[in-house]
Protein backbone atom coordinates (compact mmCIF):
# COMPACT_ATOMS: atom_id res chain seq x y z
CA UNK A 1 0.00 0.00 0.00
CA UNK A 2 2.82 2.54 0.99
CA UNK A 3 4.40 1.34 -2.59
CA UNK A 4 1.02 2.12 -4.07
CA UNK A 5 0.78 5.71 -2.39
CA UNK A 6 4.68 6.23 -3.12
CA UNK A 7 3.56 5.98 -7.03
CA UNK A 8 0.65 8.46 -7.15
CA UNK A 9 2.78 10.85 -5.14
CA UNK A 10 5.56 10.68 -7.70
CA UNK A 11 2.80 10.38 -10.91
CA UNK A 12 1.46 13.76 -9.61
CA UNK A 13 4.68 15.11 -8.56
CA UNK A 14 6.03 15.32 -12.10
CA UNK A 15 2.80 15.97 -13.43
CA UNK A 16 3.03 19.58 -11.35
CA UNK A 17 6.52 19.95 -13.25
CA UNK A 18 5.26 19.31 -16.76
CA UNK A 19 2.03 21.19 -16.18
CA UNK A 20 4.06 24.03 -15.31
CA UNK A 21 5.99 23.92 -18.19
CA UNK A 22 3.13 23.71 -20.09
CA UNK A 23 2.07 27.28 -18.20
CA UNK A 24 5.55 28.48 -19.69
CA UNK A 25 4.68 27.91 -22.78
CA UNK A 26 1.45 29.78 -23.23
CA UNK A 27 2.31 32.43 -21.80
CA UNK A 28 5.84 32.85 -23.61
CA UNK A 29 3.33 32.41 -26.57
CA UNK A 30 0.71 35.10 -25.37
CA UNK A 31 -2.08 32.22 -24.83
CA UNK A 32 -4.89 32.01 -22.63
CA UNK A 33 -5.78 28.35 -21.99
CA UNK A 34 -8.68 26.75 -20.15
CA UNK A 35 -9.04 23.64 -18.57
CA UNK A 36 -12.88 23.11 -19.21
CA UNK A 37 -13.79 20.26 -16.97
CA UNK A 38 -17.33 19.08 -16.12
CA UNK A 39 -19.65 15.90 -15.80
CA UNK A 40 -20.66 13.44 -18.86
CA UNK A 41 -23.33 15.52 -20.81
CA UNK A 42 -23.09 19.00 -18.96
CA UNK A 43 -22.82 20.15 -22.85
CA UNK A 44 -19.24 21.10 -23.16
CA UNK A 45 -18.82 20.49 -26.45
CA UNK A 46 -21.78 22.82 -27.64
CA UNK A 47 -20.30 25.19 -24.90
CA UNK A 48 -17.16 25.19 -26.85
CA UNK A 49 -18.87 25.76 -30.66
CA UNK A 50 -21.12 28.27 -28.97
CA UNK A 51 -18.07 30.13 -27.78
CA UNK A 52 -16.13 29.42 -30.97
CA UNK A 53 -18.77 31.48 -33.12
CA UNK A 54 -19.18 34.23 -30.81
CA UNK A 55 -15.62 35.20 -30.22
CA UNK A 56 -14.51 38.51 -31.71
CA UNK A 57 -12.19 38.01 -35.20
CA UNK A 58 -9.19 39.31 -33.18
CA UNK A 59 -9.23 36.12 -30.95
CA UNK A 60 -7.45 32.80 -32.71
CA UNK A 61 -8.31 29.63 -30.95
CA UNK A 62 -7.06 26.02 -30.98
CA UNK A 63 -8.78 23.29 -29.47
CA UNK A 64 -7.43 20.31 -27.57
CA UNK A 65 -10.43 17.31 -27.25
CA UNK A 66 -9.97 14.69 -24.05
CA UNK A 67 -11.88 11.39 -25.17
CA UNK A 68 -11.57 8.10 -23.32
CA UNK A 69 -12.65 6.15 -25.87
CA UNK A 70 -11.04 6.58 -29.83
CA UNK A 71 -14.19 8.44 -30.97
CA UNK A 72 -14.20 12.07 -32.72
CA UNK A 73 -17.48 13.01 -32.37
CA UNK A 74 -16.64 16.08 -30.61
CA UNK A 75 -12.92 16.42 -32.53
CA UNK A 76 -15.31 15.84 -35.87
CA UNK A 77 -17.72 18.74 -34.72
CA UNK A 78 -15.17 21.17 -34.03
CA UNK A 79 -13.36 20.51 -37.22
CA UNK A 80 -16.27 21.21 -39.20
CA UNK A 81 -16.33 24.57 -37.80
CA UNK A 82 -12.93 25.15 -39.64
CA UNK A 83 -11.32 25.16 -36.18
CA UNK A 84 -8.34 23.93 -35.46
CA UNK A 85 -8.70 20.28 -33.04
CA UNK A 86 -6.52 18.43 -31.93
CA UNK A 87 -8.14 15.15 -30.10
CA UNK A 88 -6.47 13.18 -27.39
CA UNK A 89 -7.45 9.67 -26.81
CA UNK A 90 -6.29 8.68 -23.17
CA UNK A 91 -6.93 5.05 -23.69
CA UNK A 92 -9.67 4.50 -21.10
CA UNK A 93 -7.88 6.48 -18.43
CA UNK A 94 -10.69 9.49 -16.82
CA UNK A 95 -8.77 12.32 -16.85
CA UNK A 96 -6.38 14.52 -18.73
CA UNK A 97 -2.86 14.80 -17.40
CA UNK A 98 0.18 17.36 -18.19
CA UNK A 99 1.87 15.47 -20.36
CA UNK A 100 -1.30 14.26 -22.63
CA UNK A 101 -1.37 17.97 -22.91
CA UNK A 102 2.34 18.96 -23.37
CA UNK A 103 2.23 16.44 -26.53
CA UNK A 104 -0.86 17.94 -28.16
CA UNK A 105 0.17 21.46 -27.53
CA UNK A 106 2.76 20.65 -29.84
CA UNK A 107 0.50 19.70 -32.59
CA UNK A 108 -0.60 22.97 -32.49
CA UNK A 109 1.07 26.13 -34.20
CA UNK A 110 0.62 28.32 -31.36
CA UNK A 111 2.09 31.13 -33.01
CA UNK A 112 -1.24 31.92 -34.82
CA UNK A 113 -2.95 31.43 -31.40
CA UNK A 114 -4.29 33.78 -28.49
CA UNK A 115 -6.69 31.15 -27.46
CA UNK A 116 -6.78 27.65 -26.26
CA UNK A 117 -9.87 25.79 -25.35
CA UNK A 118 -9.16 22.27 -23.39
CA UNK A 119 -11.97 20.05 -23.65
CA UNK A 120 -11.46 17.34 -20.31
CA UNK A 121 -13.08 14.06 -20.01
CA UNK A 122 -16.40 13.74 -18.85
CA UNK A 123 -15.94 13.04 -15.14
CA UNK A 124 -16.16 15.32 -12.09
CA UNK A 125 -13.62 13.14 -9.54
CA UNK A 126 -10.09 12.68 -11.08
CA UNK A 127 -9.75 15.31 -13.61
CA UNK A 128 -9.65 17.85 -10.11
CA UNK A 129 -6.11 16.14 -8.92
CA UNK A 130 -4.47 16.97 -12.11
CA UNK A 131 -2.80 20.48 -12.92
CA UNK A 132 -2.77 20.81 -16.87
CA UNK A 133 -0.77 24.05 -16.31
CA UNK A 134 -3.63 26.31 -18.19
CA UNK A 135 -4.94 29.81 -17.14
CA UNK A 136 -7.82 29.63 -15.95
CA UNK A 137 -9.85 26.21 -14.50
CA UNK A 138 -13.33 26.45 -15.85
CA UNK A 139 -16.29 23.82 -14.51
CA UNK A 140 -19.39 23.14 -16.71
CA UNK A 141 -22.71 22.76 -14.42
CA UNK A 142 -25.89 21.67 -16.11
CA UNK A 143 -29.20 22.25 -14.37
CA UNK A 144 -30.36 19.27 -14.58
CA UNK A 145 -27.61 17.35 -12.66
CA UNK A 146 -29.26 18.84 -9.80
CA UNK A 147 -28.68 21.63 -6.77
CA UNK A 148 -26.69 19.57 -4.63
CA UNK A 149 -23.65 18.85 -7.04
CA UNK A 150 -20.85 21.57 -5.45
CA UNK A 151 -21.48 19.53 -2.27
CA UNK A 152 -21.11 16.04 -3.42
CA UNK A 153 -18.08 16.54 -5.41
CA UNK A 154 -16.52 19.64 -3.28
CA UNK A 155 -13.09 18.67 -4.80
CA UNK A 156 -13.56 19.93 -8.82
CA UNK A 157 -15.74 22.96 -7.41
CA UNK A 158 -12.61 23.62 -5.57
CA UNK A 159 -10.22 25.92 -6.73
CA UNK A 160 -11.89 27.45 -10.08
CA UNK A 161 -12.07 30.65 -11.80
CA UNK A 162 -15.15 30.20 -13.51
CA UNK A 163 -18.12 28.23 -13.09
CA UNK A 164 -20.88 27.74 -16.30
CA UNK A 165 -24.15 27.09 -15.16
CA UNK A 166 -25.45 25.45 -18.52
CA UNK A 167 -28.76 24.30 -19.60
CA UNK A 168 -30.56 27.65 -17.72
CA UNK A 169 -33.96 27.05 -20.71
CA UNK A 170 -34.53 23.67 -18.47
CA UNK A 171 -35.36 25.67 -15.37
CA UNK A 172 -39.17 25.68 -15.24
CA UNK A 173 -39.19 21.55 -16.09
CA UNK A 174 -36.40 20.53 -13.25
CA UNK A 175 -36.69 20.69 -9.24
CA UNK A 176 -33.47 23.10 -9.00
CA UNK A 177 -32.67 25.33 -6.09
CA UNK A 178 -30.22 28.60 -8.06
CA UNK A 179 -29.54 29.82 -4.13
CA UNK A 180 -28.34 26.41 -2.54
CA UNK A 181 -26.60 25.47 -5.48
CA UNK A 182 -24.56 29.29 -5.79
CA UNK A 183 -24.40 29.25 -2.18
CA UNK A 184 -22.29 25.34 -2.11
CA UNK A 185 -20.14 26.86 -5.26
CA UNK A 186 -19.37 30.41 -2.88
CA UNK A 187 -18.29 28.44 0.22
CA UNK A 188 -15.49 27.01 -1.73
CA UNK A 189 -14.28 29.46 -4.25
CA UNK A 190 -15.44 33.11 -2.51
CA UNK A 191 -14.18 35.13 -5.81
CA UNK A 192 -15.47 32.90 -8.66
CA UNK A 193 -17.14 34.81 -11.83
CA UNK A 194 -20.52 33.02 -12.17
CA UNK A 195 -21.98 32.63 -15.57
CA UNK A 196 -25.21 31.22 -16.39
CA UNK A 197 -26.16 30.01 -19.98
CA UNK A 198 -28.27 28.09 -22.16
CA UNK A 199 -26.49 26.57 -25.64
CA UNK A 200 -29.75 25.80 -26.70
CA UNK A 201 -30.81 29.05 -27.02
CA UNK A 202 -28.03 31.30 -26.69
CA UNK A 203 -28.80 33.03 -23.49
CA UNK A 204 -26.14 34.11 -21.22
CA UNK A 205 -23.14 33.91 -23.55
CA UNK A 206 -22.93 38.03 -24.32
CA UNK A 207 -21.78 38.16 -20.70
CA UNK A 208 -19.37 35.35 -20.79
CA UNK A 209 -18.01 35.79 -24.57
CA UNK A 210 -17.57 39.78 -23.22
CA UNK A 211 -15.34 38.84 -19.70
CA UNK A 212 -13.03 35.90 -21.97
CA UNK A 213 -12.51 38.31 -24.77
CA UNK A 214 -11.75 40.78 -21.86
CA UNK A 215 -9.24 38.45 -20.46
CA UNK A 216 -7.15 37.40 -23.87
CA UNK A 217 -4.00 38.94 -24.60
CA UNK A 218 -4.00 40.91 -27.74
CA UNK A 219 -1.29 39.22 -30.63
CA UNK A 220 -0.16 40.34 -33.26
CA UNK A 221 -0.80 37.75 -35.70
CA UNK A 222 0.17 36.99 -39.69
CA UNK A 223 -3.61 36.39 -39.87
CA UNK A 224 -4.80 39.52 -39.11
CA UNK A 225 -2.57 41.47 -41.60
CA UNK B 1 6.07 2.76 -15.53
CA UNK B 2 6.12 -1.36 -15.98
CA UNK B 3 6.16 -1.28 -11.83
CA UNK B 4 2.46 0.92 -11.71
CA UNK B 5 1.35 -1.25 -14.57
CA UNK B 6 2.14 -4.21 -12.02
CA UNK B 7 0.72 -2.46 -9.18
CA UNK B 8 -2.68 -1.83 -11.00
CA UNK B 9 -2.82 -5.73 -12.15
CA UNK B 10 -2.36 -6.80 -8.36
CA UNK B 11 -5.20 -3.84 -7.35
CA UNK B 12 -7.39 -5.67 -10.25
CA UNK B 13 -7.00 -9.38 -9.07
CA UNK B 14 -7.22 -8.80 -5.53
CA UNK B 15 -10.17 -6.71 -6.27
CA UNK B 16 -11.99 -9.90 -8.09
CA UNK B 17 -11.26 -12.34 -5.85
CA UNK B 18 -13.38 -10.38 -3.11
CA UNK B 19 -16.10 -9.58 -5.46
CA UNK B 20 -15.99 -13.19 -5.49
CA UNK B 21 -16.37 -13.88 -2.11
CA UNK B 22 -18.88 -10.98 -2.02
CA UNK B 23 -20.87 -12.52 -4.26
CA UNK B 24 -21.10 -15.76 -2.90
CA UNK B 25 -22.30 -14.17 0.33
CA UNK B 26 -25.05 -12.39 -1.43
CA UNK B 27 -26.29 -15.92 -3.17
CA UNK B 28 -25.89 -18.01 0.31
CA UNK B 29 -28.54 -14.99 1.92
CA UNK B 30 -30.71 -15.29 -0.75
CA UNK B 31 -29.78 -11.93 -1.55
CA UNK B 32 -30.36 -10.13 -5.51
CA UNK B 33 -27.73 -7.25 -5.19
CA UNK B 34 -27.35 -4.33 -7.75
CA UNK B 35 -24.50 -1.97 -8.27
CA UNK B 36 -26.20 1.07 -9.62
CA UNK B 37 -23.34 3.25 -11.78
CA UNK B 38 -24.48 6.77 -13.31
CA UNK B 39 -22.95 9.97 -14.35
CA UNK B 40 -23.48 12.57 -11.36
CA UNK B 41 -26.83 13.93 -11.91
CA UNK B 42 -28.70 11.29 -13.43
CA UNK B 43 -30.86 11.01 -10.66
CA UNK B 44 -29.37 7.38 -8.86
CA UNK B 45 -30.65 8.31 -5.47
CA UNK B 46 -34.20 9.44 -6.29
CA UNK B 47 -34.22 5.98 -9.05
CA UNK B 48 -34.01 4.38 -5.46
CA UNK B 49 -36.23 6.35 -3.47
CA UNK B 50 -38.89 5.59 -6.15
CA UNK B 51 -37.92 2.01 -6.52
CA UNK B 52 -38.19 1.43 -2.37
CA UNK B 53 -41.89 2.89 -2.13
CA UNK B 54 -42.88 1.13 -4.86
CA UNK B 55 -41.90 -2.51 -4.28
CA UNK B 56 -43.86 -5.01 -2.85
CA UNK B 57 -43.84 -5.73 0.76
CA UNK B 58 -42.49 -9.49 0.44
CA UNK B 59 -39.21 -7.56 -0.20
CA UNK B 60 -36.66 -6.11 2.07
CA UNK B 61 -33.99 -3.90 1.03
CA UNK B 62 -30.71 -2.76 2.33
CA UNK B 63 -29.03 0.43 0.20
CA UNK B 64 -25.23 1.09 0.05
CA UNK B 65 -24.44 4.73 -0.60
CA UNK B 66 -20.93 5.36 -2.01
CA UNK B 67 -20.15 9.19 -2.13
CA UNK B 68 -16.30 10.57 -2.81
CA UNK B 69 -16.90 12.97 -0.45
CA UNK B 70 -18.21 13.18 3.77
CA UNK B 71 -21.46 14.09 2.97
CA UNK B 72 -24.79 12.09 3.70
CA UNK B 73 -27.28 13.90 1.65
CA UNK B 74 -28.13 10.54 -0.21
CA UNK B 75 -27.53 8.44 2.68
CA UNK B 76 -30.06 10.84 4.99
CA UNK B 77 -32.84 10.91 2.24
CA UNK B 78 -33.04 6.47 2.21
CA UNK B 79 -32.79 6.74 6.06
CA UNK B 80 -35.62 9.71 6.00
CA UNK B 81 -38.17 6.48 4.19
CA UNK B 82 -37.59 3.69 7.40
CA UNK B 83 -34.92 2.30 5.35
CA UNK B 84 -31.17 0.63 6.07
CA UNK B 85 -28.52 2.48 4.42
CA UNK B 86 -24.82 2.38 5.03
CA UNK B 87 -22.61 4.94 3.52
CA UNK B 88 -19.34 4.20 2.05
CA UNK B 89 -17.13 7.59 2.16
CA UNK B 90 -13.97 6.53 -0.66
CA UNK B 91 -12.01 9.24 0.60
CA UNK B 92 -12.22 11.25 -2.93
CA UNK B 93 -11.41 8.07 -5.01
CA UNK B 94 -13.48 7.92 -8.19
CA UNK B 95 -15.38 4.34 -7.61
CA UNK B 96 -16.28 2.03 -5.30
CA UNK B 97 -14.36 -1.34 -4.71
CA UNK B 98 -15.05 -4.81 -3.57
CA UNK B 99 -13.35 -4.41 -0.36
CA UNK B 100 -15.48 -1.53 0.21
CA UNK B 101 -18.95 -3.49 -0.57
CA UNK B 102 -17.40 -6.26 2.02
CA UNK B 103 -17.26 -3.87 4.74
CA UNK B 104 -20.76 -2.19 4.00
CA UNK B 105 -22.09 -5.40 3.99
CA UNK B 106 -21.20 -6.42 7.23
CA UNK B 107 -22.84 -3.71 8.66
CA UNK B 108 -26.39 -4.94 6.96
CA UNK B 109 -28.32 -7.95 8.62
CA UNK B 110 -28.25 -10.29 5.61
CA UNK B 111 -30.38 -12.58 7.14
CA UNK B 112 -33.10 -9.74 6.92
CA UNK B 113 -32.81 -8.91 3.16
CA UNK B 114 -33.64 -10.16 0.17
CA UNK B 115 -32.52 -6.94 -1.98
CA UNK B 116 -29.22 -4.92 -1.79
CA UNK B 117 -29.27 -1.50 -3.91
CA UNK B 118 -25.43 -0.17 -4.07
CA UNK B 119 -25.17 3.21 -5.25
CA UNK B 120 -21.92 4.00 -6.89
CA UNK B 121 -20.39 7.20 -7.19
CA UNK B 122 -21.47 9.04 -10.16
CA UNK B 123 -18.70 8.56 -12.63
CA UNK B 124 -18.92 7.02 -16.15
CA UNK B 125 -15.56 5.85 -16.28
CA UNK B 126 -13.65 4.30 -13.28
CA UNK B 127 -16.35 2.28 -11.54
CA UNK B 128 -16.16 0.10 -14.80
CA UNK B 129 -12.92 -1.31 -14.10
CA UNK B 130 -14.13 -2.86 -10.82
CA UNK B 131 -16.77 -5.78 -10.25
CA UNK B 132 -18.45 -5.41 -6.75
CA UNK B 133 -19.75 -9.27 -6.58
CA UNK B 134 -23.59 -8.00 -7.54
CA UNK B 135 -25.82 -10.06 -8.79
CA UNK B 136 -26.45 -7.34 -11.95
CA UNK B 137 -24.62 -4.29 -13.41
CA UNK B 138 -27.42 -1.19 -13.98
CA UNK B 139 -26.96 2.40 -15.52
CA UNK B 140 -28.91 5.26 -14.95
CA UNK B 141 -28.52 7.14 -18.33
CA UNK B 142 -30.88 10.41 -18.42
CA UNK B 143 -32.24 12.51 -20.76
CA UNK B 144 -30.72 15.82 -20.67
CA UNK B 145 -27.09 14.03 -20.53
CA UNK B 146 -27.71 13.18 -24.59
CA UNK B 147 -27.87 10.37 -27.20
CA UNK B 148 -24.38 10.32 -27.81
CA UNK B 149 -22.92 8.61 -24.57
CA UNK B 150 -22.61 5.16 -25.18
CA UNK B 151 -20.24 5.75 -28.17
CA UNK B 152 -18.10 8.41 -25.87
CA UNK B 153 -18.47 6.23 -22.49
CA UNK B 154 -18.19 2.61 -24.11
CA UNK B 155 -16.68 0.64 -20.97
CA UNK B 156 -19.36 1.50 -18.33
CA UNK B 157 -21.81 0.63 -21.12
CA UNK B 158 -20.48 -2.65 -21.73
CA UNK B 159 -21.25 -6.01 -19.61
CA UNK B 160 -24.43 -4.49 -18.42
CA UNK B 161 -28.01 -6.33 -17.25
CA UNK B 162 -30.29 -3.39 -17.09
CA UNK B 163 -30.04 0.32 -18.38
CA UNK B 164 -32.32 2.77 -17.08
CA UNK B 165 -33.20 5.81 -19.14
CA UNK B 166 -34.21 8.43 -16.62
CA UNK B 167 -35.87 11.86 -16.95
CA UNK B 168 -38.30 10.67 -20.12
CA UNK B 169 -40.39 13.63 -19.14
CA UNK B 170 -37.64 15.88 -20.47
CA UNK B 171 -37.78 14.29 -23.99
CA UNK B 172 -40.22 17.40 -25.09
CA UNK B 173 -37.03 19.98 -24.39
CA UNK B 174 -34.03 17.80 -25.04
CA UNK B 175 -32.34 16.90 -28.25
CA UNK B 176 -32.24 13.48 -27.98
CA UNK B 177 -32.38 11.21 -30.91
CA UNK B 178 -34.04 7.27 -28.71
CA UNK B 179 -33.07 5.33 -31.78
CA UNK B 180 -29.53 6.47 -32.01
CA UNK B 181 -28.84 6.07 -28.23
CA UNK B 182 -30.19 2.68 -27.67
CA UNK B 183 -28.71 1.74 -31.19
CA UNK B 184 -25.32 1.96 -29.04
CA UNK B 185 -26.61 0.26 -26.33
CA UNK B 186 -27.54 -2.79 -27.59
CA UNK B 187 -24.49 -3.24 -29.54
CA UNK B 188 -22.63 -3.32 -26.65
CA UNK B 189 -25.08 -5.65 -25.02
CA UNK B 190 -27.91 -7.75 -27.52
CA UNK B 191 -29.92 -8.97 -24.60
CA UNK B 192 -29.90 -5.78 -22.18
CA UNK B 193 -33.22 -4.95 -20.58
CA UNK B 194 -34.06 -1.24 -20.90
CA UNK B 195 -36.16 0.12 -18.73
CA UNK B 196 -37.31 4.41 -19.76
CA UNK B 197 -38.58 6.30 -16.50
CA UNK B 198 -39.48 9.30 -15.19
CA UNK B 199 -38.40 9.69 -11.12
CA UNK B 200 -40.31 13.06 -11.64
CA UNK B 201 -43.74 11.62 -12.59
CA UNK B 202 -43.38 7.93 -11.86
CA UNK B 203 -43.82 6.91 -15.26
CA UNK B 204 -42.21 3.57 -16.60
CA UNK B 205 -41.69 2.53 -13.26
CA UNK B 206 -44.43 -0.67 -13.22
CA UNK B 207 -42.48 -2.56 -15.65
CA UNK B 208 -39.26 -1.64 -13.58
CA UNK B 209 -40.96 -2.63 -10.73
CA UNK B 210 -42.50 -5.97 -11.85
CA UNK B 211 -39.21 -6.95 -14.19
CA UNK B 212 -36.97 -6.45 -10.58
CA UNK B 213 -39.63 -8.18 -8.36
CA UNK B 214 -39.78 -11.35 -10.73
CA UNK B 215 -35.53 -11.61 -10.08
CA UNK B 216 -35.83 -10.95 -5.90
CA UNK B 217 -35.67 -14.50 -4.38
CA UNK B 218 -38.19 -15.83 -1.62
CA UNK B 219 -36.94 -16.01 1.16
CA UNK B 220 -38.64 -16.51 4.77
CA UNK B 221 -38.08 -13.56 6.82
CA UNK B 222 -38.77 -13.07 11.14
CA UNK B 223 -40.33 -9.94 9.67
CA UNK B 224 -43.38 -11.36 7.80
CA UNK B 225 -44.24 -13.45 10.56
Amino acid sequence: MTQRIEIVRKILDSNQRIAASNRALLDENNIYGINIMASPGSGKTSFIMETLQRLPPRVHVGVIEGDTAPVTIDADKINALGMPAVQINTGGECHLDAVMVELALQKLDLKLLNLVLIENVGNLICPASFDLGTTANIVIASIPEGDDKPYKYPNIYRGLDVLIINKIDLLPYVDFRMDYFTKGIQMLNPDIKIFPVSCKTGGGFERWIDWLSSNIPTKDLPIDQ
